[in-house]
């Protein structure tokens, strides 16, 4: 639980009274419903930002009130009593709908970084996304300044998008290569979402996903929720992955191929042209289709990386995916799929009755910036940041890790996929760098058995907070090591 | 299947060389996968602006090329065959994934709504959604030009959504008698994926969702998609609702009771006060939380509407759903659920699983209209246009349904559930409408059976187009009878 409420330091009545009749009222208004579990003393004293003396004795009354309730070793409770039941005796049984939902919880290491990362205070050492400094906001604003709408665009998308930005994609896709018709295109919000759609757009209960391991499917749901199973394939093993898929599908059919082929989250490897050609022709062969997660290779440093493989495919067998939430803004949520046109209609329908299509005004901007060039323009810029943060960060590890750790020289995109020389990274080590105010992604959510690897973003942190950042993770590496 | 092409005039190249060439391209491109149907000639000689002959000599010559094929009685499809299976041999079987996924298909009646809705010739007499000429284009536009950005808020989100805005929507839902805290409150994108997330989030498979029939339920599949299943309550029937929940409760659990209990979609009815009351003392005995789906209430014409049944909910019992979309712009994309905390937490959850979070510029935006009052300015301006094209309407109506229908004086809200005096809506109508290029909503999507209702909305098409589109109906009408 998150609590958004402190109390107010001006008002007459004191911080204790004012925290109990808080507390109260969110249980008689339903929003605490019975069983509900209290944060910790501390936690809460930290949020009210009052002395945990005052939360003892807040809580107190309300035990005393019949209101909670303690249980050993587990914490304080929203009780289930007499009083409370006066009030609320006959609500839904929450808990158990909480409990039962069809889809998947996110991991609970995620929920956690999902919710630290709301924290301002701490330093965000994994986070895949743009630095506050490197978002062309002020760019953003002046776009919005001289913006006019068609008022039709601001009613219900029609169900692939705004086919102005259809079109906008359409060119900007030529330039990688990729031929894809506005017909065979769809907007959606964010890469995540393309991955929803095709989850339970296209496949059955029971379908076989394969993808390379460590993977950022092991980190989201969108399969595993839909009761599909993952199969991790190596691409440091020693086959290769299409002779790993061969082997597989000759067992049991795999219903798609994910990959991340430039720049991949969360290992920076990418895949050459060879390896993308032989991909191709094996996946041809086996008929099975590939979903390219295309979100990062606009990101180069020095030089281009190899063609998409929707490029190099003449078969459609590659659903491809792209979104400016990397590059330009992840607040857009903006995305796109390019494939053929059937499969585009089949999940363009779904997507009309998930959300009925993505903000017009996100959609407005992309196809603005896409037709100014600014796009491009930006790209450039942002290139040469991410080199230097790049560097930077490749300094800082050279001077705290070496002998610590191994790491490649990242060629774009934004991760460096740090191992450690020994296997510590645990919920342990999660923990001793989050009281240090220092927040990690571990290798576990990408793998779940992956206890030496650590994902480092050098996209988010400012260069003060990289420097202490990884300096005091090298300490406490050094202290468990 | 939906072109968006067309030959260039003034190319060298003969018109029904490019389509042939086009063709060709959609084919060994993937775009069209072996076995896609193409649209009827006469659909392919609209798209392309050309004569139907153009498009016979051009699907001719890719017959005799192998590419395509006609089957008798069923159309032109992609073909099979070895020239065809050279270029594209082992593309995966699409048609395959496409009819297993799943997620099930919209109504095909709803299908062809959401794309004829892109044709902007056609009258829209059904169209749940505020007319071009209502969406305060300008304002919003204003709005814009002065918009500054924090950086932090153009990067994602945090699970529940931007704090601000959920600050402005809790000082707004009090306003309705709801006390919500911003920690209760999540943001959506619009109505429909607060839907989806309860269905995903809160319920098992072969949940059972009450409802009252006719129902914007039944024209929607989220709760379907995932295997749960309906039964639909009248409000009309001898039986109270209460009475009907109470029986069916006692033979199998329901999971919730979904209502939109102020103008209704599509029937326009508002549950009075002393109803709101014995629902609730029956849910609350009963234990079947309730999904308020409160979209309309803002646009009351004369009277304020009863207050909403969160507002009388002390159990937290009700999970309500609110929207930017009917009321300001459906393109903003954002709407709201305010529930017991623990529930809004799990759904938070699940959304950043699914986009990861609502438009930046689009909570940015409804937080301000919010926050400096202009909504509640534009709500005075809206309701009483909204008041007119109602009159106008009526007016309309009783020139030329007397004796074809009833209706019932709308008291806000948009629609005109018209009862016909002879069960004649059905497919054919729905088809003999388009002919004359009117698109209905009619009364099947909201209720399998129902063949005497049209949905009817003053909302969305001009006075002009009302008259015509009003007259033209009846006439159709007339001959159907």
């Amino acid at each position: 639980m998150f609590i958004e409420w402190g109390p107010n330091r001006s008002s007459a009545q004191s911080l204790h009274q004012q925290i109990v009749d808080w507390i109260k009222q969110q249980i008689t208004r339903g929003e605490w419903p019975v069983g509900t579990k209290l944060p910790s003393q501390r936690s809460l004293a930290d949020s009210f930002g009052v002395n945990r003396s005052t939360i003892i004795t807040a809580i107190d009354e309300l035990i005393a009130d019949g209101l909670l309730e303690t249980k050993l070793g587990s914490g304080t409770f929203v009780s289930n009593n007499t009083w409370n039941v006066l009030v609320s005796s006959k609500q839904p049984d929450w808990k158990n709908y909480v409990r039962n939902g069809l889809h998947e919880p996110n991991l609970k290491t995620i929920q956690d970084i999902n919710q630290f990362e709301t924290d301002t205070a701490i330093i965000r050492l994994g986070t895949g996304e743009l630095s506050p400094a490197l978002l062309p906001t002020k760019q953003i604003e002046k776009t919005l300044r001289s913006t006019s709408f068609d008022a039709h665009s601001l009613g219900y998308s029609e169900p692939k998008g705004d086919k102005r930005l259809r079109q906008c994609i359409s060119v900007y896709l030529e330039t990688k290569g990729i031929n894809a018709s506005p017909s065979s295109l769809m907007v959606v919000s964010g890469g995540l979402q393309a991955l929803q759609l095709i989850s339970v757009g296209l496949l059955q209960k029971g379908s076989m996903i394969l993808h390379e391991s460590p993977s950022y499917l092991n980190s989201v749901h969108p399969f595993q929720s839909a009761g599909m199973h993952l199969v991790g394939l190596s691409k440091q093993g020693r086959e290769s992955i299409p002779t790993q898929m061969k082997r597989i599908n000759g067992r049991k059919k795999a219903s798609l191929f994910y990959t991340v082929p430039t720049f991949n989250n969360p290992t920076n490897t990418t895949w050459s042209k060879e390896e993308r050609l032989n991909l191709l022709s094996l996946c041809k062969k086996e008929q099975i289709p590939i979903i390219e997660d295309d979100v990062y290779s606009d990101l180069w440093f020095v030089k281009e990386p190899p063609p998409p493989l929707k490029s190099l495919d003449a078969d459609g067998l590659v659903l491809h995916i792209g979104s400016m939430s990397k590059t330009l803004s992840p607040g857009l949520r903006i995305g796109w799929i390019a494939g053929p046109i059937t499969v585009i209609e089949r999940l363009a329908d779904i997507k009309m009755q998930m959300d009925y299509g993505s903000s017009a005004l996100s959609q407005h901007l992309v196809a603005e910036w896409l037709a100014s060039g600014q796009y491009s323009k930006h790209l450039e810029w942002l290139r040469l940041e991410l080199m230097e943060r790049r560097d930077f960060t490749l300094t800082l590890l050279n001077q705290h890790f070496k002998g610590l750790a191994e790491w490649q020289i990242p060629q774009g995109g934004f991760y460096i996929w740090l191992k450690l020389c020994k296997p510590i990274v645990n919920p342990n080590l999660f923990k001793q760098a989050i009281k240090e105010n220092i927040l990690l992604n571990p290798g576990y959510i990408y793998e779940p058995n992956n206890h030496t690897h650590i994902r480092l973003s050098y996209s988010y942190a400012s260069e003060e907070q990289l420097a202490y950042g990884i300096q005091t993770l090298s300490k406490i590496i050094r202290r468990l090591v």
